[in-house]
């Protein structure tokens, strides 16, 4: 059983997402903490229902970005995650933890990435005009929403669409996708090949595993 | 009925998809022409089977662009197109042509744009790694494939796809959207509101020509 850590900074609604697909069985891991940047965020509340323990590591608490990255890191290292989930985590991880951590990082992105990195994203594709949007579930490397491309779901933007109605069907999707890329990490079914990210099937897992 | 003239510089197959549409009745346009860049080209072959002249701006001819363009922009002119169609024409249009065609010039682009614009965009998809890609039908502006998209069809990218067998799944969908766009155009149902492509249901266009 992978261990798992999130990272969110909001309602925590992809961090629900999985854990739920945890208690229900769908992902060979159990979530070990869930790490937030500031008090009061409703991921918190929702984890604590979950049972899951939470980790405040408060940003506004600390003199310095390098102090908060310190305080990060100790607790990311307490925790000995095999995972590190970014769901919904609004800061930008300093290169030590993408470093330390590398390919056992992984954001979910509310665009088809390469198009619409950093914030926004919605508010970018409705002012690029574009038809079809989605979500990116990707590994973290030390660019902006750069790293190889675990899966994507697609949506269609409609002529009347905001970024609140395009957000809340891209959000959709990414409760469907970020589990599901969880899940085939926690089966070790992805490989990283250049940056490109292959997935193994179930049956060649099989086959390693001897099972027949 | 608009007067359509298609630009090509090789093997038609999204000429053919526009041109059997219109035969089929599914387009309010008839095609006056078909331009091709070169000799030999298999669009000129079908559009001769079809019907349709063809008219050889022939690029090698010229001493340099601007006698192309020139030359071009007198065939064009001779046919007094309302919509102007690259399908899969493999040169820049000048800037000219695209300011006295301006929002009457319609181009196929095989991504999901901004994603992967230019050449080799199938290969570019692969290179990045994406999940999904697939194509854009987009009005032509000065930039490289940066118009305001009309429409986009997305297709899955399979672990073991090469730039052609990307490229044949993409153009499947090319076939689908060229025509759609076209015939969206041909009924006035297009709107360009800043940068984004509004599309006017048929109620609309019912309502104004006062039919019931």
């Amino acid at each position: 059983m992978k261990r798992i850590v999130m990272l969110a900074s909001g309602r925590g609604s992809n961090f629900l997402a999985v854990a739920s697909a945890i208690t229900r069985g769908m992902i060979h891991g159990r979530c070990v903490g869930l790490i937030v940047d500031r008090r009061g965020t409703l991921a918190a509340v929702r984890a604590e229902e979950c049972g899951i323990p939470v980790f405040l590591v408060d940003y506004p608490g600390f003199s310095g970005k390098s102090e908060y990255e310190e305080e990060l890191t100790r607790t990311l290292g307490s925790l000995a995650p095999d995972l590190i989930v970014l769901a919904g985590y609004m800061k930008i991880l300093g290169s030590a933890i993408i470093r330390d951590y590398a390919g056992r990082i992984i954001n979910i992105h509310p665009s088809l990435l390469p198009s619409f990195p950093g914030l926004d994203a919605q508010g970018q594709a409705l002012e690029y005009g574009v038809k079809i949007s989605g979500c990116t579930v990707h590994f973290v490397d030390e660019g902006t929403d750069s790293g190889p491309v675990i899966l994507q779901r697609a949506v269609p933007v409609l002529d009347d669409d905001d970024p609140k109605s395009l957000a809340e069907r891209i959000l959709h999707e990414e409760h469907i996708a970020l589990p599901a890329a969880v899940s085939l990490f926690c089966e070790d079914r992805l490989r990283i090949l250049g940056r490109t990210v292959i997935r193994l099937d179930s049956d060649f897992q099989e086959g390693r595993s001897g099972s027949t």
